[in-house]
């Protein structure tokens, strides 16, 4: 359960309540009297709730206050009706055009007798008669059980307006016979219309309503429970009914100046649904002609107005999809190269392009990622798209992503994802929808290091170089450059050569800085897993290269440990030994010591050019 | 003009031709007749084309075949009347509510004679009515200039349709003349319905089509030309009135099956807008009953289906506001404390928090930046929100942010921009809307480092620290740490000390490197300005500090200038001398380069590790 502590100070709220001064002095409108009870409610209460698809509830004004539902209870009972029955069956029994009627008008299509659409009476009633269960109980408690999941906490009946409705509701049971009459109810239509009586005398307040419009926004998973209350696949039907039959003969000028699907009942409350952001819901029982709370449709057009709430406005929080792009000259692997090898990547590392994506990837985005790919296709050996922040793609998006795998392979050109196991949808998408034919044939890595290392070999040997022997043995040291032969002997004779297994650790994280290594053959890595637990390649060691000299130069403990990646051979010099240079032998102390500044100072450039790229 | 190049060759062009090839044997529906020029056309055209929000053109088949633009003509022409009087005016002459009848019907409100809504031709004359210009040629002209900057290209008339429509369009004429008695048109109604019988007649394809939807998607901007076809305000009326009347008597099912505003035309042409993101048309000129396009109605159902475009859908392509958040412990100014100020900053650095931010900020992305800010309140000195891509921010979003700088600064806090001069409108917003009060109280730098470096000073001086002074002196140099007070003469022996005028450039980028310069009092830096243009600085030097050693121990050109900041003096070591340490002084050179490699690997280290947050 998240906490809702945001709305505390939170201008948000302040907003509210401004919005909330502003209307409470409307007196426009009456109480609906034509359910004796509804009569009863204090025509001056008047609550706002605003709920974000992130769980954050903001109130003001009576937000608290219990009243019956009403026929904002329609488009949630359609949404149980599609759970319940088939697609086909549904739309058989109820349709879904508006009728630019008032709310209680019957309006049967001529001939078939089918209620236009679910949210009059009529279409209510049918739809009421779809939910599942054959015992009145059983469909009752499917109905509040689901409003509850929606509400996130447990609702229960007024007792009182059920009654007064079920006494007086003699055109809601004409209608129930109506619709028996023409086969659209296949029962006896008085249980039906009883539990339609039921399901509009469910309790709730204002704070109810605005997590259950969330919840509609937020694919039908409450925001603030994170429990789903209906199946996301459905939640956009009932938000189209909403849509376009939601406020009966009020849904042109509602679409011209709100732009929200939206939902309004009898008893003064009101809601409204911006998919993907937020719920909205205004209580406040004086109604207009058109039976519409009077503040409440006023405090959705201001809501609209000034938070831009308009679902036909093009800027809703869009971002670009690519994060972050850079070639391989920018940002290189860790793995050091000869410097003929680095030549080479100098030369032809923009060939190796990788964008970093952001977002859920659909097919807008995903053609943006796609047209960005292709508009550059002829300078591209390599493409690596880093999935680390996107957190869904759907079929469609897939779907483009596997075609311009299919088109850069039929050019012999490559296309990697990394961090693609955040991605599930990816993954479940190109395994069932692609089979093991696509699955097998893309290159999937879980860091960008090692995907940069994989694409930088692809262009080495394009270009006649041979990367990555891994049977190369050295003892042609970096850390030696410029020493003598005989120098070197000397230095030789402090060696201590170590084996080390593949897997094994050679130098523990915490652990004292007391040797510095030199790899004389095989592969050592380090690799951290931050608070994230996403792998993280940091360097990478092969034949000729020195590591820990960091922690020996300022005395610190080892900061992370070094693994060795396949069988590999160091020469260690021990930390007292190399002081002891100073003054047995100053010469190659000078040189060793210009040689690993030099070294760090190489290092630290390449840090900064990437630090700058990466947006520091 | 941007290139549509992206769709050779791409999927989502594959895409368009599969679902082509899938619904060109569906033969059902006839050609309009009740024109009989519009008769003459072949039933088996068939085009389909998608313009993204990004200017990108996608098509397949007929798409450049030429037909009239009939009554989807209508929505553009709506806009016209929007730009050419006032909002209450046109609402005085068309309504905007749904009337569920069919395309022809004249649905005028009985009583005043209004007609429902501009999408049926009662509503669309009166609307043609509203077009600005005294003559019928103006009029004409300004509509058909409209229509082009919406296409992108000098659109013209169908002479023989247009003059079959004159000559047939009887019940047009007795619309005309009923609006008249009505007083709804002021003028004499045969020209004006001449007038749109004209726009009616304008002759397009489908790319010109989809390009027009495409524009509306855009907020009225032609994605492809650049152009503005229609002021943004307008562009969600226009919508609206499209998503609740655009599609006659079938708008509910369209809701519900395709979920986008959309107008279709008698000539077989439809388009479907999905705003922020593309639109699309299609053409094919045999009708259903209700006078939609069969094929047209089954390829937007499938394209909605297969690309997920449904409006109501809670993805597209949404991506986190917050792009990346770090601490002052994190990623640190380039600033070089004392250590005493560091270590002040490393306890109580994690206070100097960083948003940064992507996106349009809109209500629902301000919020999320709002919340989280308040919700770490209690352990935040300072916010820094960098809004380097943050395109536009809407005057909602302005206000949260607005409140929050209130909110923090009434408890003594901070928030701080970044890169908000790139964020045009947030200037605006805070300057036109809020006034020089905010202006004045709010800090905004041009890049992270200074901002950074402003907040830790802050932090320190909340913990007793008296950071930068600016009058400090010292020739107690880092580099020589561990040297005697002897040796310490013998390298002063060697110095040339130098003086700067704040402003002076020190070092030059590319000039050769044969100095080492000891920063003895003032400040300078190291600031390039990238690609991007948005200056960064990459280092900042104080006294005590060295600079220029990087290039000295690479033998490399200088790869940046430094720029004294204030005025400045500096001990200058000369290359020759250094390396004339080597025989002369071996112990000073081993300790100076041990020194060197040390400091090397404290930046390295900081290096790696922001490198790490900021997402390598």
């Amino acid at each position: 359960m998240k906490s809702s502590s945001a709305a505390n100070g939170s201008p948000v709220t302040d907003q509210l309540e401004k919005i909330h001064e502003t209307f409470k002095t409307l007196n426009e409108g009456a109480v609906a009297a034509y359910i004796p009870e509804l009569a009863h409610a204090n025509p001056d209460w008047f609550g706002i709730a605003l709920v974000t698809a992130s769980g954050h509830v903001y109130e003001a004004g009576d937000s608290g206050q219990a009243f019956t539902i009403q026929s904002i209870s329609k488009p949630f009972v359609y949404g149980i009706a599609l759970e319940d029955s088939t697609r086909t069956d549904v739309m058989a029994r109820v349709g879904i055009e508006p009728t630019g009627d008032v709310f209680n008008a019957i309006s049967l299509e001529p001939g078939t007798g089918r209620p236009r659409n679910p949210m009059i009476n009529a279409g209510a009633i049918a739809t009421t008669g779809l939910v599942g269960g054959k015992l009145l109980q059983t469909r009752a408690k499917r109905i509040l059980d689901s409003l509850s999941a929606f509400a996130g906490r447990p609702l229960a009946l007024d007792e009182a307006v059920y009654r007064s409705e079920s006494e007086t509701g003699h055109r809601n049971r004409a209608i129930g016979h109506m619709l028996r009459n023409f086969d659209i109810l296949k029962e006896a239509p008085d249980p039906v219309v009883d539990l339609y009586f039921q399901q509009c005398s469910v309790s709730v307040n204002c704070r109810d309503l605005a997590t259950m419009a969330a919840t509609l926004a937020n694919r039908g998973v409450n925001p603030v429970t994170g429990r789903q209350a209906l199946r996301g696949e459905y939640v956009e039907s009932v938000l189209g009914v909403m849509g376009s039959c939601g406020m009966y003969d009020y849904a042109g000028e509602w679409m011209y100046r709100v732009g929200m699907p939206a939902k309004s009942g009898v008893s003064g409350g009101i809601i409204a649904v911006l998919p993907g952001h937020l719920g909205i819901a205004v209580y406040s029982p004086r109604l207009d002609p058109h039976g519409n709370s009077v503040r409440g449709i006023r405090v959705c057009e201001e809501l609209s107005r000034v938070m831009n709430l308009h679902l036909l406005t093009a800027s809703h929080g869009q971002a670009s999809v690519i994060r972050l792009r850079y070639d391989a000259t920018q940002v290189s692997s860790n793995r050091m190269r000869s410097p003929a090898d680095a030549a080479v990547l100098r030369d032809h590392g923009a060939e190796i392009k990788a964008f970093q994506l952001q977002g859920h990837l659909s097919f807008s985005s995903g053609e943006l990622v796609v047209s960005e790919a292709l508009a550059h296709l002829d300078s591209t050996q390599c493409l690596i798209l880093d999935l680390k922040h996107v957190p869904e793609m759907n079929e469609c998006a897939g779907r483009l992503l596997y075609h311009l795998h299919l088109r850069l392979r039929q050019e012999g050109r490559h296309l990697i994802f990394t961090h693609a196991a955040q991605c599930g949808s990816l993954r479940r998408y190109l395994k069932i929808k692609l089979g093991a034919e696509f699955e097998g044939s893309y290159r999937a890595f879980d860091d960008n290091d090692t995907a940069l290392e994989w694409c930088e070999d692809i262009i080495l040997r394009r270009h006649g170089a041979t990367p990555c022997d891994p049977a190369q043995v050295t003892e042609d040291y970096e850390i030696f450059a410029g020493l003598s032969a005989d120098e070197i002997k000397v230095m030789r004779g402090h060696f201590q050569r170590r084996h080390y297994r593949a897997g094994e650790v050679v130098v523990t994280a915490g652990g004292p800085a007391d040797e510095l290594f030199l790899v004389h053959a095989g592969r050592a890595s380090v690799t951290i897993t931050p608070s994230d637990h996403v792998a993280k390649r940091l360097a990478a060691f092969s034949p000729g290269m020195v590591f820990g000299e960091m922690a020996i130069l300022d005395r610190s403990p080892r900061s992370a440990s070094v693994v060795a990646d396949t069988d590999l051979i160091c020469d260690v010099l021990n930390v007292a030994d190399f002081d002891r240079l100073d003054a047995a032998a100053p010469q190659i102390k000078i040189t060793i010591l210009r040689n690993l500044a030099e070294g760090l100072s190489r290092k630290l450039r390449r840090a900064l050019r990437e630090n700058s790229v990466l947006g520091r």
